[in-house]
């Protein structure tokens, strides 16, 4: 569920003045700014991005960018994009990192959106590109991670309820017997967690825990482990269970000394309109605080403000 | 272009009460059923379909495959199904093909289709069968070849017209490296010819030879040939010049002793609405003799007759 309640009627030309009038001036009123677009769904944001367009001839992006700072900017232009531009622009930013491509980002887009949204982003990803995300990804990695990476985002994965009983026993064998010799990257692991429905690796790792009395992400828990590993096992709580994924990812990004912004923002957006709702509650129950004091506390200023608003937080 | 002058009007209960007659009584008037069906494009064949459910109360699709035997039945089983609806088929019996995937067909469908087109059949296949392309693919395929195959059939490629002449320049000489070294199967290959969009592909390999002087499907003429580098030879000449490398499938397919009905009806079922008519002029170049005259000669009965149709034959 959403954390947002967006209002059912809104005029996009009284936003985008309103908008206006916020830039007015030296400085800013941020407050103006949050107020409206932390409160907007997607395609409210774009109707105000075209009205804005039309009565100021001028891009609401680039004006956003000129008048805010810092992670608060940051967190705004995710926002204020298109959902699966959104993402295409968080894949590209992960493929091209350096020294090495930021994988969990590449895994958690291609493995928690359904097909047809990563086929979206996919098409955002050109648009905004001229190049595809496949032949982006495939040039910046190398090796195994290479493999289950393409794999993930390559393939159209059936989105159905058919599920294969007969097989998800005989996988969940394959898997176990390729980990039980170490073989974590052996091509038919890679096969199965790249290429079956979500469903399909639900039930073969249920039969898994049933025949091998424990979870596949335990028997993942290796030392030494490898970025390899570490990727393939986010893969598969990514298919499993993304709210717990995302709990730990804020979680984790919270409690480092300097704050990892980026990761707490990349939940904070993409989920706010799905389902933060339930995110912040796997977080409340495994912390004992609420999602909302964790970042009143971590976080500061407008960026503060804003993850608030999108949290859920009214004045 | 189009083989087939298809009617701007026609009626598609009228279609239908002509086929109805048509299967009447004992035999079936076949020349009536490619007198219609034959001359009728994808959508008005669709509304056949529907318009014959209704009236009958009866599937159109199994009627004729009880009305109709051999291969002539089966190239009209693929001429009845929606495009992509066929192509999904075709690619379910290329991955199920005994003893090993019939990976020209594969590569051919994947590669000669637009990214949107492959998307369609996808889309087909998953509702025909309830499970991905790319899984069966990947399950009944292995080695290099799996690589390739699951990589073609997964880039959801870039179709658009910017092309990095850098980058064709540096992938020609990664390509030729790998190739003067034998190592067909490199990942770099694999990786080049299954992500970078067919334009830029073919701006590589031009440069390939402008560089190496010999093109690259010369320098993949080996001995000993195995099925991956056949493969590859495949993709590439599917990707440079489908057309020259249709005429070849069906020039070799009528060659044959025994005459491959399947390729021959694949190609033909396939093209007609598509670009039969450039296919005629390169065989017609290639064989000093036109490719209905060499269907005349070495196919018969309907089926021959329906063949004939879709290449344009008038009565």
């Amino acid at each position: 569920m959403s954390t947002i309640v967006f209002p059912d009627h809104h005029s996009a030309v009284a936003d985008a003045e309103t908008l206006k009038k916020a830039f007015h001036g030296w400085g800013t009123d941020e407050k103006a700014v949050i107020g409206v677009l932390g409160r907007r769904n997607a395609l409210q944001r774009k109707l105000i991005r075209q009205a804005y367009e039309e009565l100021y001839e001028e891009d609401l992006v680039k004006r956003l960018e000129s008048e805010l700072s810092g992670d608060f900017e940051k967190a705004m232009y995710r926002w204020i994009l298109d959902p699966e531009d959104r993402e295409a622009v968080l894949l590209n930013v992960a493929i091209k990192k350096k020294p090495a491509v930021d994988y969990r980002t590449i895994i958690e887009i291609s493995s928690i959106s359904s097909p047809d949204e990563l086929l979206a982003i996919k098409r955002a990803y050109q648009k905004r590109y001229n190049r595809s995300v496949e032949e982006d990804l495939a040039q910046h990695s190398s090796g195994d991670l290479r493999k289950l990476l393409v794999g993930v985002v390559g393939t159209y994965r059936y989105n159905g309820e058919a599920i294969n009983a007969k097989l998800a026993n005989s996988e969940a064998a394959c898997l176990h017997n390729a980990i039980q010799n170490k073989a974590f990257s052996d091509e038919e692991v890679i096969r199965i967690i790249t290429t079956r429905s979500k469903l399909q690796i639900q039930a073969t790792l249920n039969k898994y825990k049933d025949d091998y009395s424990s979870s596949i992400t335990k028997h993942l828990k290796v030392e030494p482990s490898s970025d390899y590993v570490v990727a393939l096992h986010t893969t598969i709580r990514c298919i499993t269970d993304h709210q717990k994924y995302y709990e730990k990812v804020i979680r984790e990004a919270l409690r480092l000394a300097g704050t990892d912004e980026d990761s707490v923002t990349r939940v904070i957006v993409s989920r706010a309109e799905k389902d933060l709702e339930g995110i912040k509650d796997v977080y409340l129950k495994r912390n004992s605080h609420s999602l909302e004091q964790a970042i009143t506390k971590e976080t500061s200023g407008h960026y503060k403000a804003f993850l608030l608003t999108l949290l859920g937080k009214q004045d």
